[in-house]
């Protein structure tokens, strides 16, 4: 039984931690911190979640208590600046670590810089990370002792666009990712005005364009992992936008060749791709992804849309962004750390 | 041309009264004060209210322009500290005042002080105070220097409630009003957990349970305007819930009669009551009344609804919170009060 | 290992019942059907219930699936008419039925009749099933060949009265019931006007006031499992409103004693009903039962609410409807038929 | 006064138009049609439109009705196949007719085949037709017998685009248009599937991917009113979603330039093209057009985004799809044809 710690537990990606790996049949959560709710049991605070017989602690001695009891692994659930602090001693104590904040994805500390307005005072400890997208993740998992879990974004969008492999040098256009979530997504429970009811209910806009902290890693890992190039190709163009509604990302990816791409070359490559990948969907011809298809699930599905003239397609990905957006794909990801079945706990 | 002051511009109530008197023909806003958008242009804060040519203010210099420009009336929309505070001497200086706080509603400061947890320091002033249920008003609008705007939900079900005259003695139990209220009747844009999107939406739940500041205001004029006596029927049973929608009220009141009353006698009271009165709407038999009947217009919907024996009555009634609820009938008590048609800029 | 079939497998029950059963310790889905899906996979038209290996076939066609592979139980998820034709000679079959319907839950045919619309030709089975919420079922359910699965307001109603036991009789007058359901519990999926996005979204309104066939659901064993009594205290009072959510019922529920019941007597009452009941979760004092609480799990939450004289309570329950109100229940009821864990499959 | 004739007047557009000629200081609303509720009185249908003291009639009794009163204008809130029947007599009896449906939009009627499955047998008719795109109507509007009012999603992305004027010559590659649209405008009030509350509600997808019948539309309109050529720069890309809301088209727009584009030049473009529009507004620098910026009005909001190259621009469009997309615009529209002040009853 692989012991964890919810570093963090009482937000949106914490408490489905606890919801997943409460039920898991190789894990168990033996801590959970949260500053607000210190001292009172989990299922109280959330009763959703009963019977937890779970106490939150504050972080000093969750970690504490972590080391103790000898914790195989802690999750962390926490701000950016939080996971900066902690995470270097987590990993010197030999626990191993996933991140679910930013602090560990971007390879260049200038381009971190420029986007999280942070310095990164553990570049040795970056350069060891593995990046958690777990369909790409090429068996560096079991070795890992830290992992950066993708942002919400990226792994809707670079699951849609990583199939096309070679097939990206022939780009005539760099993509253009336009992006949609719901509120848990786009930093829900924050208490600002930008997320309260009344602004975000029958409303919809776009927001950061052109700036967001996610755009970095889509083009990072978009050229680590496919033939494209954004010196001569150009930069990706990625836009988010806000859904009045709870969860879920769709991505309606444009995509414009050089030459017409046929629908049979397209969906051989996306076939392939999604072959013996368990969360990866593939729709059939003819249909289109939706929120609701990935929601509450840790599946990426995947739609593909050509226009008469095989120039231009449309990829669309839907997937669930607290779970294979960051929860589901955090615990998908200590799955295979640990050599258990990929979807323990997942289904 | 009456000139309008509105003391919080820039919270929803306010915001609805920019734009009704915006769209007035018999009277204009010279003043919107808004500590936060204080300079800015309140169409360019709002674009919605395109064109508005008035710039926000500060609560000091809104109050000085009001008076050096001759404002006739006032609207406070502010919080009920800043109205206990600023009422009487705006009151003083001559320019009539339409408070939409619930501070000069409650005829017994002791009460006062249970559900509001202020001290009242205005006695007179208060006992000066008209009641601006503006169905309920008999004429004293013309003369009042302050009056008092109803809250949202005893607007909702005294309506449901007056037409019940004489009858009210013969209820053998007091009225039990389940009221349900979009998020902008229960504090929108206040920015704390309680309206934050994640929290409110596909959520539904009751709050203050026998203890809403407008339990006391709904059992005070009920008893004033029918002949229920709480003394001896029993005190008035009131819930109010949070709806994930934006806007109304709708308010399930229940009504049990020693003797049955007949579907021909309860309608013939209804309809009297709603005779003449340009915002109250009673449906035909077999209709109920909804939200959507009600929302975006100044009136309030009703219907009636007997059980087999007509000794067990629902009555249900619709408004919109921020307009019959609020800032609507805030412009209706404006009309009577400079004896202009009741209707004027509301339709 | 259970072996079940579910007739009616693509409505928004039989969806849950397949989640569920897929993923259930011991007992597996072999037949599912549906006209308008035959032939076609589970998962191919419902993504996010993939991996599922199981093809939609006809009512007929499943029927003689099951009773070919030897199902040890069938749920029936359709309409009325069609659980009124099947349900017979399913039970004669041998196999045992969980009827989600309303067909078999009340005693009186006549009843029946008024509320329904239809005749009721198999008085004979009526009389023997057992009526399922599970609660109260006293070990009725393992020697049960046709269980009538309760509708999903009396569920909620139920759990939140049946505690009274014998305080019942005290009751002043009867029990009002203000219910509150999200649109999969008011026939959702169904192709008409009424629940149109356009005519719920950002809507509320009540329906079937005093007619609803949940009602006398209600009274029948309100009046069964408690001292409360029709004839002499009158009938219980239920009004169902649409929440223009997807899922969850509040019921928002009044009592009035003769005598002041103070909140000591009250909780213990409750508490002692909830000992043991692993899916009723009673709220410590000062928290009130949300949606949030119960959705998307098979609880009953309820809270208690006194006002200062302790003769009006509010009691609150929440439940989700499509899980403790249908096919969560259905499952529990199942587990407890066949001897099972009571909670196998629901957590 | 104009006098008005609405010929499908209970749909979502004829209910629009009822509210606002109703509610305008020059025109008046003598007939409205829907064979659903012929015979019955508009407010007691739809009561919040009381008063309104009209009738529903049939088409013919209505059409009839027109001629006899003499009605200056109809207008046609009806489907395509409706549309295409009724307009040519009615054009020909003298009456001035504003078409919403999409019936006279495109000159070419093999597309019109092509995209809406019907023959076009007026072609004189409709190469007579004026397309109703108020702001780029120039002049054309009081001379013409037959207005075309424009589709919702060509009204948001034709006002993002048409700005560019020559420099549309300079994009290295096709505007791609990534449109959202409440259920409104994607049909509403439709009694399938596809807008039922439980499909849409929490769900979010693209539908009819290069096929929307709104494609061409944008094409030729773009193609007369700027220097863009799809011959030789490639066809416009346009994806339309749906956005479980009720109303509101937020248009992200995706430009691509052979050479960057400086802030200050853009601007300027966009600010000439607004000059004198009184629905046009710009936002200024650094703010995102929203939906409720719009909403309830009939104003397009623009927004402008650059990437830091300016290479790459954003331009985001946001409309009421009911109002600036439909009935707010057939207003303006009718407006201009009777040499009105364009805004009359639309603020």
């Amino acid at each position: 039984m692989i012991k964890a710690a919810i570093i963090g537990g009482a937000g949106l990606s914490g408490l489905e931690l606890l919801r997943i790996l409460h039920h898991h049949p190789q894990a168990t959560p033996l801590v959970a911190t949260s500053s607000r709710y210190e001292g009172q049991r989990v299922d109280e605070v959330f009763p959703h979640l009963a019977p937890l017989d779970l106490r939150f602690t504050s972080n000093e001695a969750g970690i504490a208590a972590a080391r103790d009891q000898g914790c195989d692994v802690a999750f962390l659930a926490i701000p950016n600046k939080a996971s900066l602090e902690l995470a270097p001693s987590l990993v010197e104590s030999g626990m191993r670590v996933v991140d679910l904040s930013g602090v560990y994805r971007l390879s260049d500390t200038e381009v971190f810089r420029k986007y999280y307005g942070l310095e990164h005072d553990s570049p040795a400890l970056l350069a060891e990370a593995v990046f958690g997208l777990s369909e790409a993740s090429n068996g560096t998992l079991p070795g890992a002792r830290l992992v950066a879990n993708p942002g919400c974004y990226p792994t809707g969008a670079l699951l849609g666009l990583l199939p096309l492999g070679e097939l990206a040098a022939d780009l005539a256009m760099p993509p253009v990712i336009d992006a949609k979530s719901g509120v848990s997504g786009a930093g829900g429970r924050v208490e600002d005005d930008s997320t309260n009811f009344m602004e975000v209910n029958e409303n919809f806009k776009a927001y950061k364009i052109f700036g967001h902290q996610h755009l970095p890693e889509i083009s990072q890992y978009l050229q680590a992992h496919t033939a494209f190039d954004e010196a001569t190709q150009g930069a990706v163009v990625f836009t988010p936008h806000l859904l009045p509604i709870a969860r879920g990302i769709l991505s309606t990816i444009y995509l414009r060749f050089k030459q017409p791409v046929s629908p049979a070359e397209m969906r051989a490559l996306y076939s392939r791709y999604a072959e013996g990948k368990p969360f990866v969907t593939l729709l059939p011809e003819g249909r289109g992804a939706e929120l609701k298809m990935a929601n509450n699930t840790n599946q990426c599905v995947v739609s593909l849309h050509p226009d008469e003239t095989g120039q231009n397609w449309v990829v669309i990905t839907a997937i669930d962004n607290l779970l294979k957006g960051a929860s589901g794909q955090a615990v998908q990801n200590m799955n295979l750390m640990f050599g258990m079945d990929e979807t323990a706990g997942l289904r």
